[in-house]
């Protein structure tokens, strides 16, 4: 009968793929030379065959070199931005098809909950790496790495920090519990970064990682390589990889230590794996406080939600020792009250089974360690491996010995150093819980797990976070402080967002993954580059002073100054993006500044800082010589002097950056600013762009006064006037 | 003889120590139960012993355990900021004893240029890191990493990434070529995280290590157990690392490879591996150009300084195919005119010998290997294995049998493809040439060295600079363009600078040090934290918005707000850094903004742009409802909010970041500004500090008008008046 379940298709150079002989009932024919080996795989609560699964005879060095080839083409061809916005479209076509995917994640024993932690988590991934792409980077294929160095006095050698991305393939081996934000929050990085993906799902849950891929395929959302997806083994897939590809690895930390030796020299390896995490409610967490009932809510989510397969979830509650009995009767009362194990289609189930029968004898084996380390049975069946009585899908309630049904447990341990606790994982809705004696000592238990993704503390006490505060950032990726203030809003111990860093030290596998843009640099080389400004310029398209310029000057209108209006080329603010050039500069002035001038901002504007107003007590100032101008009297006239007053391309001033005061101007000083165009930002979605310009301001002396950048929006096309 | 040389001692738990069988004569003892397995060093151009080498008998275990408990202890009670000055006063000492270190360091083969390379560099590192370290990091033991992300739209959630150092021990282990530098350049981001250093010379030149190690330990300047030094073999050290502990490997890419297999879980591994690095001739870089005689000039630079033992070293010439004839002919000039090979305190020597014998057995092996690889000898003699004919120490000419000496030679290739070419390293003053066709295929043969630590260019042509920019990025950790711009004031290509990262990907080891405060966090771990606004500022010693703050309130002066004169508290720039805490506060205004005010500061400041003077043109602008308020006239207008403009604590503003203006001001708005205390940075050598503060403007809708961070410098005392 399971033959006749289809198998299931991989995703391969731009095509669906299934193998030669899928017709060939699995693991019996005696004609085919490769035999299918397909695995069956099974609906979670009622153990109907959804899928076969098998990749047996798929050419992999050719789907890795599609992606070297024609999808490194695809998305280089594209911008940071360009590839931003196609995330976009893929999260609102995936969003469009979210009933058909919670549908199919049912099958892998989600419920609704936990198929919006998988589904809408993997869509808000693609969100936020849309959003903070175009936000945070720059519409480039280049992202700069801080500011540049001046390696020589006279400034003609400069050292600048760049990535540029992968020159190969980002390989994806995945865990089965988050079979579409696994997969999708690996992947949003590395497109970002313009780097192809090829999807290694887990076997259990494959078909639903399939059904997300086929609906970006068929909305034709995927640039040609750009995502590959091989349902089946991957044999030896990670063997054929070489400089420039990368792994990213979600799973066990064996697993992850034994690939991380199968890499090649050059080949990124990025892990992370299951961990022993804790939660530690803090001596102030007494039974009546928010933060005793935030930790208790949080314990059973934790437990309960993915039915307890969260590589993230509390496997240590770590409680004060005069607590353990609230906690122990408080998690019993919330777990009795809130769970309602069974089939995630009836109405009212609150937790699914395991995502596989396999999975759930794996967890009673685990749980039999934890027991025999001395773990009692404070809350669940009094014999972990019976199986509860479930809600069947038809709301009936009863045994489904076919579905992989297991009862949340809470383990009670007196010995705090048990090792078990520290080291084992059951990989399902169990915790243990154990008391400390003082902060210090619930610091050192934390520590003994090894490095974990996650720690959350519930404590209103500043005192005890911060006693807790080293130990938890050395052995952890991500801390969560629960207390009354963010009881309501957090997003939980157990979901990593975009935004963070996921991942964490030693247990943990080492690595990160998210964070934001810092995801989107581990598909980068980061390389230091050295040349003359010139050079520097040509090769990031950003400006550097030094550089050549194409310049034009104004003088100041209604100014004391001295300058002349002689303009040599256009000025730049005349300039839509279609015209403007990095280099293009205005130099503007020189504009006296007066003891007037002084008087009269002072006075206008009511900043009467003694430094301006009083000569013998701003000379006592160690930085002045006597009264010196307002700064922002000089940024004001330096305006003045640079801007170009008609209707034209730049449209705003949306901000100003780095401003540094370098040297004070006395009344009878005159300065002069020179405005350069030093990064050009189109905006893919608007019909203007971002323009950063240097800005520099010299007295009559040539001393730079003051730099800073000024931000405008300008637009794309202007009519020339 | 040999066993009357000194053995050299190790520098451990703040005390020196030698083994105590060091009076055994080495390796032929019969009655010692370890026999001291003594490694006899030799002056590389004489041949004489210079010390014994041996750590035989060493409790390594003690010698890690040390570190992570006296030296972490030691190095938490200090700040970044007070280990950076003690890095500078670490520079100064070595510095006062450079004579000396010389001296040691000719003994190695170094001529002058070549120990300024190491001993000179290695200072440098010193003074670099300390002076980053203030001015780059925050004087207090976290670092921040990036900004806060909001989690929750109530702001009572947030998420934000932080630095803080790793809790074990930082081992390094050394190649001989840098016994100075090698050491410092790891040592000064490690100290300066905050984590102890067990020093691993190699062998063959500990002694220079152990004399500059000496010179600190002398001067008192290490806090105990901030660096140990490790002389000889350090056996199974590496197996005795864990979670929070670190390695800095530097020597062969087999090494780095075995070493890296060997370290536990949770042991980060950074390698710098030798490469087979390129430096390329652009097409334009014809012989009589500025470019050919600065290619020309620092490939012998490279092949001669440190006798070509420089992992940074150009090992492939890659050139036009038009120009094989003339870069060989100018290359094999230079270096026989420039090169004079002896002893490097005779007068006028220019090139020393190699580190030892083994070294320069070793160096005719893998010549050998290239040779038979199709490499032709186009410079130097015609059996490579030839002893030069060197200036003696007494300033002789004649055979230097005891001495490592070893003949420049210049190795042409007809087959660019030829892999021994690309593969094989000879780690000496060596180097291969071969032409390009084109430059695409200039960029494959970079390449095909596997990665690198660095690959230099000279073209003064940006297009040819372009075309090879993705591959040598893509394979290089650093890359040099040579110009005319930059011919004269480049730093060169086999010199890692303190402010790029130096490693390389691939072949070159994959790894990344110095790079300014990128090798800092090497030795931090990045956690995210989430929590409330008042534990983030608690814990992080940052304010952050939504948590408590400490207020006042002043009216703005001269203004036409309607702002009160209520004064809860004191002025937040009435506080010195003695009494100011991050949250204090002020409010100041309303005040009010009107036409006349817009039109006015439009004279005053010249600055008469459409949006501020022209109803019909500003309503027409997509971002502006009418005139709007100048963005300076604004910012200038809180500030005569804010401002005390009395003689006080802070005194000066001296910049301003991160200005973005949100919400247009029409005429008749009124603008209220916040002022919060958000970060206060104490100088470590001044009488005063960085004080940051958080700037809000609203108008009278509570609409965010603007925000930004003011920079000001408070004095750390100051009488109240």
């Amino acid at each position: 009968m399971t033959n006749t379940v289809p198998v299931l298709p991989s995703y391969v150079r731009d095509g669906w793929w299934t193998p030669a002989d899928a017709s060939t009932p699995g693991g019996t024919a005696a004609d085919a030379a490769e035999p299918t080996r397909a695995v069956v795989v099974r609906d979670a609560s009622t153990g109907e065959p959804v899928a076969r699964v098998s990749a047996d005879g798929l050419d992999l060095v050719a789907v890795l070199d599609h992606a070297r080839d024609v999808g490194q083409k695809a998305l280089g061809d594209l911008t940071i931005h360009e590839r931003a916005v196609l995330l976009k479209r893929m999260a609102l076509e995936l969003t469009a098809h979210k009933d058909a995917l919670y549908e199919v994640s049912a099958r892998t024993g989600a419920t609704a909950r936990d198929s919006a932690f998988d589904v809408d988590g993997g869509i808000g991934v693609l969100f936020t790496y849309s959003s903070k792409g175009r936000r945070e980077l720059p519409n480039a294929n280049l992202i700069l790495d801080g500011p540049p160095e001046v390696l020589s006095k006279d400034g003609s050698f400069l050292g600048r920090h760049v990535y540029t991305r992968l020159t190969g393939v980002a390989v994806q081996v995945n865990a089965f519990n988050f079979p579409v934000w696994g997969p999708l929050e690996k992947f949003a990085p590395a497109f970002l970064a313009g780097v192809p993906t090829v999807i290694k799902p887990a076997t259990p849950t494959a078909y639903l990682t399939e059904a997300w891929v086929r609906v970006l395929v068929d909305a034709g959302l995927l640039p040609d390589g750009s995502l590959q997806l091989v349902s089946g083994g991957a044999r030896d897939l990670l063997g054929h990889l070489r400089l420039g590809d990368s792994v990213a690895f979600t799973g066990s930390a064996d697993t992850a230590r034994r690939l991380r030796g199968s890499v090649g020299e050059g080949v990124r390896f990025n892990a992370e794996a299951d961990s022993i995490n804790a939660s530690v409610l803090g001596p102030d967490g007494v039974p009546g406080s928010v933060e005793f009932d935030a930790y208790v809510r949080q314990l059973v989510t934790e437990m309960t939600t993915k039915t307890g397969q969260k590589c993230t979830a509390i496997r240590r509650a770590i409680v004060p020792e005069a607590l353990v009995d609230d906690v122990v009767a408080a998690v019993a009362a919330r777990l009795e009250q809130k769970v309602v194990v069974g089939d995630p289609r009836a109405e009212g189930v609150t937790m699914g089974p395991l995502a596989s029968l396999g999975q759930r004898d794996e967890l009673y084996r685990q749980v039999e360690k934890l027991i025999g380390a001395g773990g009692r049975i404070a809350a669940g069946p009094a014999d972990h491996t019976t199986p509860p009585e479930v809600v069947r899908a038809d709301g009936t309630v009863g045994p489904a010995p076919d579905g992989a049904f297991a009862a949340p447990l809470l383990l009670r341990f007196d010995d705090a150093e048990a090792s078990a606790l520290h080291d084992v994982e059951a990989f399902g809705p169990v915790a243990g819980v154990v008391g400390y004696r003082d902060v210090g000592h619930a610091g050192e238990l934390v520590v003994r797990g090894g490095g974990s993704l996650v720690t959350s503390v519930a404590t209103s006490d500043p005192a005890v976070a911060a006693a807790l505060f080293g130990h938890l950032c050395a052995a952890n990726g991500r801390v969560l402080f629960l207390d009354r203030d963010d009881a309501r809003t957090s997003t939980g111990h157990g979901s990593p967002v975009p935004h963070l860093v996921h991942g964490g030290p030693g247990r943990a596998g080492g690595g990160e993954e998210l964070g934001g843009v810092r995801a989107v640099h581990h598909y980068m080389q980061r390389t230091a580059i050295q040349g003359s400004p010139r050079m520097l310029t040509e090769l990031t398209g950003v400006w550097h002073t030094g550089a050549p310029v194409r310049g034009s000057e104004a003088s100041g209108e209604g100014t004391s100054g001295a300058g002349s209006a002689a303009t040599a080329v256009v000025h730049p603010f005349r300039e839509s993006l279609a015209e403007l050039r990095v280099g293009d500069q205005v130099v503007a002035g020189p504009r006296e500044v007066t003891l007037a001038d002084i008087e009269h901002f002072a006075a206008f504007t009511g900043d009467r800082f003694y430094a301006h107003m009083d000569e013998t007590a701003a000379a006592a100032n160690p930085f002045f010589p006597g009264r010196v101008a307002h700064g922002y009297l000089l940024v004001s006239f330096a305006a003045g002097l640079f801007v170009d007053p008609d209707p034209g391309p730049v449209l705003a001033n949306y901000g100003l950056e780095n401003l540094r005061f370098l040297t004070p101007v006395s009344p009878g000083d005159a300065v002069t600013v020179t405005l350069t165009a030093k990064q050009i930002i189109p905006r893919e979605t608007d019909d203007h762009g971002e323009v950063r310009w240097d800005a520099v301001l010299r007295n009559q002396d040539d001393e730079t006064v003051a730099t800073y950048d000024v931000l405008t929006l300008v637009a794309k096309e202007w009519p020339r006037g």
